[in-house]
């Protein structure tokens, strides 16, 4: 008799910080991790997020979320307000779900996913928690509770309310829109509230004219290499926002734009 | 029939070092091990400790080696004697084995849990022993050795003699205590040697006074937010230690204090 | 019965990049690849290689690359010429495979082993390629096709032609030899093009002396602690490469000697 065993992919869980590595913080997620969950396959995305930085976190998820496989749990800890009344999310789309605070960290996932929130509440929790790393003491475990197939209902309940720092762009006329730079990458692109999905819903326009301060930019290009090293552009960008970058340079620095700023568009 | 599989959870290595990652030295610890013991699960904790930085390295450790399953084996090369006469050990607590040089970096280790040392002895190995890289060479092979259940006698041998740069409190009358900083962790908190257990120990006295050069601090409280922002207070640390914080601060340079300096404490 | 079932090793890709972790990119080559092949094994090399620093990846791969088990792949994303006409590789040596751009990142593994070149058919592809993002969009699919035991002619072709940096060190008399800097290290290391198996190939000399603008090196010692403190002197570095090294200091700064200088040997 023939024994040809098929092994099950390890439950996958990813996770996101702004914690550094060196004081071990980190390391005690993943040992709580392990500890209840041996099989587990525990994704470093990064550790680096600039303490505090939502933004930075939220656009992160936005570019690796979607490519993992179905059932991966995301795990983001970037909490500036860990102690405080702010909520613990779960956030479950199709095939994902997402564990962190409630700060606008998953806006984009908001954006781009079906999605349905629940609030953790905070008991029946073996451990004790702790007032200072709802890391380990929380969020790993809600972690693993989920990959154990652990009902939602018994640790969560569904909640509308959440918080989103993502503006909807805004249609003021017919040919008109207003964007909003709602993130600048370390390159010093200038992400804008404005997917490849909204671009659909408005028919698709081949003409686009952006005003910036000084002049204008025509169409959205397909590459950097599509203007002159130094040239200011508009494309998409790896996630499907759009993006204004200059080619080999740093738009940001050189438009003097910051998050919040915002961008008139024509269509035609 | 039936065939029940039940996957063993694999083997686990935690890593901490203070190599950076860039020059492959990390990776090739990795591979050493992957080679040996394919279904190795190396987990890194850290490799950005600071050049030669102990103290740093071994308050990580005792953040994060607990919340580990049982069996795990954590190497830890913070290693400035690399090649010098200092001893390479294997420290056997009930749970898990900590493999490293003998330089103090286990010191909290020795305080939390019970523990017998083993110095490595530097033969009996297949490769070729580096005079500069044991952390591939002795450390990785080591803990490969450990997980494939050979007998720390083929390779190591009990000693009693090791070094640690943890010092008791001292109690030098019925209500008074001297503490020591022992770290200072990168938001500034003072570690102090005094733990859950001590406090235990001395019959968990409900009122407590720290004789600072510029006043008093009463009592230990529960969370950061206990205290007013940029007040000082006395806390337990997320790993059982007494820590004097400041509130949204850096309490190391408020009150001009590092590691070596002693406090008095009186208990009621 | 009894069943024994020996869980077969899951198949390992390492990465080695550039690109920092913070904005996700390299999670998203993790998403892609567990996505694809849910049983792999993702080895973070770094991804903290200066940006566009082809030496220093290439150095770093060196130090790595042949601790690894047979059929390891080893990705490798240092690639300044994304979206322009720089060839995508694929080196097959005895017991790996290296994926990456030819831009000479693989100059070192073309020293030390023995290989074949492909270039990968930006073609056959079911994801769509972007212009930005080919560690995403070519790399780690290629990786995974490899793994999956694809045929490597179904994705990719022999090629002659590829870049390396590294320039073979010049026998000019019979007992003179010119030596060429081809990297320096984060501790200022200076890394030669000379390895132990040319030093075998010319006889294996017992007397070497290095003629520097300020004075001769003698001999090549086993390690750093063979000279005092401060002096200088020639050994071999972990990965079998002669160097120039100051004990406890930077061979570099000290002799203002960088990546390109020549260096005379006499050999004896």
């Amino acid at each position: 008799m023939s024994d040809i065993v098929m092994s099950k992919p390890n439950p996958l869980i990813t996770l996101l910080t702004d914690f550094g590595t060196e004081d071990g913080y980190v390391g005690a997620m993943k040992g709580v991790i392990y500890g209840d969950l041996p099989n587990a396959n525990v994704v470093d995305i990064s550790h680096q997020i600039e303490p505090f930085n939502i933004r930075q976190a939220a656009f992160s998820l936005l570019n690796y979320a979607i490519y993992y496989p179905a059932n991966t749990v995301h795990v983001v800890v970037v909490d500036p307000g860990v102690g405080t009344s702010r909520k613990a999310l779960i956030v479950k789309t199709e095939n994902h779900y997402f564990i962190g605070p409630d700060n606008g960290v998953f806006s984009f996932i908001y954006q781009i996913l079906d999605f349905s929130v629940y609030e953790i509440k905070k008991t029946n929790f073996d451990r004790k928690v702790s007032h200072t790393f709802h890391g380990r003491d929380i969020f790993a475990p809600v972690a693993v509770k989920i990959l154990k197939n652990q009902s939602l209902k018994s640790f969560a309940e569904p909640t509308n309310s959440y918080v989103s720092f993502y503006e909807q762009y805004q249609r003021f006329s017919e040919n008109k829109l207003r964007l909003k730079v709602v993130h600048v990458d370390h390159f010093g692109n200038l992400i804008l509230n404005f997917n490849r999905q909204d671009w659909k819903n408005i028919g698709q326009p081949t003409e686009t004219k952006l005003l910036l301060d000084r002049g204008f930019l025509y169409g959205i290009k397909e590459t950097f290499g599509d203007e002159k090293e130094g040239q200011v552009l508009t494309l998409w960008d790896s996630s499907g926002y759009l993006q204004i970058a200059q080619n080999k340079g740093n738009a940001s620095q050189l438009l003097g734009m910051a998050v919040g700023d915002e961008i008139e568009v024509e269509i035609f």
